[in-house]
């Protein structure tokens, strides 16, 4: 990104990109934070607590997400439905309860849930004994297929594609990481059914790649997108392709996950179709998600000391208005204060003309909450015909003319989009390194980085690797590269696979 | 409503209002539906099923929205949330589980809820001894109020206004009915707290009143407002108001309701304030809901004996244009239909260029599907510059000119839409009947009508109401006129009260 010079005509001064850590915590002080290099792990929940993007709930286990949270989770939806209705998805709502006997009809998927899934007694039987028990739904494939089995007869009736946003339930006994890992969490999932192999592969990646954009251009998050190993693999699929991002711990948070499921689904619910000719053929099936954890993205990979930077492409409110009042010049500055609300309507402008709380109250209040841009209009500014621009993600300040400022304002928004994810994409590659064998993969790991290595497609270095690294393996891209030797056991390497900590 | 003279150049020919059963029957038929005047019970089921609105679930009680059903709830959702957003009501998300202890907190609350409460069974205690249960919310109120506790400090958090969309469970034991009685459904809670009692009254009844220009001018069902009796209302409020729809049996289906829930919760939950003067208060709440069962009403208000009839502003398509194919002609054909489905995208235009089905079946089907208007283009209409239109709520047929196309299909979409209204209002006057005394509130429920009588505000002459006739209290209008004898036992009325066989 150039770097526009800003003139600096008051204030704070902005925040250089090397400042020391010592000013970063000076900065988290004020705003009650932690600061962020210094101790990431206590600085997360701080900043989502304290911009009002969750809250703990009494329920052990599930979160409350609060206005400006649930805006961001309204936002993503509001971008990506248009994107796969274009695609031929229609949504729908399956129901919360499964029975258990659905869920035992395909066996991987039934033993990679069964310890997570909640349980609501059913209906006694006819004859008065206990009835089944039905599952609170995990994932929803076992409860769509068995509707799927009906629905779907012959050729005609293929692709159906259908999602659905609702919320999932699997419970978990590790600590509760707000947005990370809930008990409860809301979620989109896509599952549809094809006729052939070739037409669920090409699907499967394309709601990948839909996925890729909406975290790369929408969240400012740039991604690695690729095939899981088989062990990391979703239960139940042929194979699961993912995108996953790196946190300024170094750890990597699975973002969204594509699965080509096969045709074991179809089997185990019975479903089938009549092709062209009459035949009966077994269809192929994927499923695709990706949750409210974006949102815990979001806060992680661009928050500061100040609090949250929302890159403005996520913000329902990319800019905040903020009347600068003295006594006796009231009218002039909110008649213009609110002028200028209407004028900037298109890019969400919120005037907070509260009386209640001072100017500088409201600075940090909009930096925690982390409003792209903030407009600051006192009685001279009015009588100059000027406003000042201050960006949220780097402080900059600009005194901008009356008559620029919608132009002004769209080029500063597109500036800080842009500025986020490459900011994001350089600490990324940053984190990446090419390890050739187990030294270097060791030695990237325990610098908290993502080893970029070959690897013989084995089970056992997978397992070696998650025993003397903690590392998992992450994801293959894509594109692969003619193979050498296994970082872990020298044999011919077959992939390309990245190993990290994860979430 | 003005009926047009449109011109009939082919096919079916209009349907006349007073056509007879025999041909209600055979347009049924054809359908595979049973006839609506015939079996109004046989048939709502047979049009949500058909139309593809919902499915059963092989989970008793819980059904599956399918798109169709679903884009009718997305363009509620669509509608509403900008209303309500003007307001400054911000949408959250509470968890799905209630502490039991919760629940006990409002005696009136955990007695109306706790026969249709799921339960799910908690955590170990750290002693390994049963933890407490969690319920299935079946209402939101008791998990969100602990948080308000938390949230609220001062006057300066007033009025704090949430709202969420979700899915609720309340385990019903009665026959399953589509959108009308399910075990799981979805809706929309608003929970606002207030400083005063009076701001509580004016936003409760604001609260009602979008829900009435939702119903009438969106969904084209006309409502009663009012209040509800004591005995009929929301368990732990102080009061409640409701919107009601009458429906084609002459049964009564509550479309939506705004509770003054007084300061109750507020008790039970430590909800207070510091005022300005820094003394502590008590606030006043409210909460409001409208459900899926909406969908329900759209159904059976304007549908008829060849399936459903949306009305244009909550269907997504509000036009779908099917190709006439004719072998050396596909080409020209195509080419036009295409064009129109670009020129009329704002209207959500479809195009079913499917070769597998014939155009006699598509008709069959968006008739089914309930789509407001068809634009059916032949090599014929090509070569003429024409195409043709049918509206689906009276079957016209009108051939319009190319140039002429936008218009007129604005303009026809806009008549379906008040026309349907209309249509359904005279229905509803039709439907109502003054009840001077017992007989006469006798005579109008047994005719499937509503009695409007006078009612000394007793109980028991509510009762009395039901034991004899089946009828419940409806609601009592905003506006009241002076009373004289109430109808049941002839005292001196307090209240005019619609009364009659509901949902």
């Amino acid at each position: 990104m150039k770097e526009k010079k800003h003139q600096e005509p008051r204030g704070k001064g902005t925040e250089q990109a090397g400042k020391e850590v010592r000013k970063e915590k000076e900065s988290a002080e004020s705003q009650g934070l932690t600061a962020k290099k210094e101790n990431f792990a206590e600085w997360y929940p701080q900043v989502v607590l304290k911009a009002g993007l969750a809250d703990y709930s009494a329920v052990k286990g599930c979160m409350i997400i609060k206005p400006l949270g649930y805006s961001l989770w309204e936002n993503i939806q509001d971008y990506f439905n248009p994107r796969i209705r274009a695609f031929g998805v229609e949504n729908v709502y399956f129901p919360l309860f499964i029975p258990e006997s659905f869920f035992k009809k395909e066996a991987e998927h039934a033993a990679g849930f069964k310890p997570e899934v909640a349980w609501v007694q059913g209906d006694l039987d006819a004859d008065g004994g206990q009835g089944e028990r039905l599952a609170i739904r995990p994932t929803s494939e076992t409860v769509m297929y068995d509707s799927y089995s009906k629905w779907i007869r012959s050729w005609r009736d293929l692709p159906l594609r259908c999602n659905q946003w609702c919320n999932v339930v699997r419970w978990e006994t590790k600590a509760t990481r707000l947005f990370l890992r809930t008990r409860e969490f809301l979620w989109q999932e896509g599952h549809c059914v094809y006729s052939t192999k070739e037409e669920c592969d090409a699907e499967t990646r394309r709601y990948l790649e839909e996925y890729q954009k909406l975290c790369e251009e929408i969240l400012a998050i740039p991604v690695l997108a690729g095939k899981k190993t088989d062990s990391e693999k979703f239960a139940g699929a042929f194979y699961t392709t993912s995108i996953e991002a790196i946190m300024p711990d170094g750890k990597v948070l699975q973002m969204g996950t594509s699965h080509n499921l096969g045709q074991d689904f179809a089997k185990a619910f019975g479903i089938s179709f009549l092709d062209k000719q009459g035949g009966k053929q077994l269809p192929w099936q994927n499923s695709w998600g990706v949750s409210t954890r974006l949102i815990g993205a979001i806060a992680m990979v661009h928050g500061d000391d100040k609090g949250l930077v929302l890159p403005p492409k996520i913000a329902r409110n990319k800019v905040v208005i903020v009347p600068i009042i003295f006594k006796g010049k009231e009218k002039e500055v909110m008649k213009r204060a609110q002028e200028l609300t209407g004028q900037l309507s298109s890019f969400g402008a919120l005037l907070d003309a509260r009386e209640e709380y001072t100017a500088g109250w409201k600075f940090n209040e909009y930096e925690l909450r982390g409003t792209p841009l903030r407009i600051e209009i006192g009685p001279r500014d009015v009588e100059a015909g000027q406003v000042v621009l201050v960006r949220r993600d780097t402080g900059q300040k600009e005194i901008v003319k009356d008559k620029e400022i919608g132009e002004k304002v769209a080029q500063t928004l597109e500036d800080i989009q842009k500025s986020l994810l490459e900011k994001a994409r350089r600490f990324l590659d940053s984190r990446i390194t090419k390890a050739r064998n187990f030294k270097e993969l060791e030695k990237a790991i325990g610098e908290g980085k993502l080893a970029f290595a070959e690897w013989c497609g084995s089970e056992k270095c997978e397992k070696q690797v998650k025993e003397k690294t903690g590392a998992k393996s992450v994801n293959m891209p894509f594109k692969q590269q003619a193979g050498k030797d296994c970082a872990v056991c020298g044999k011919k390497a077959q992939f390309q696979v990245y190993f990290g900590k994860s979430y």
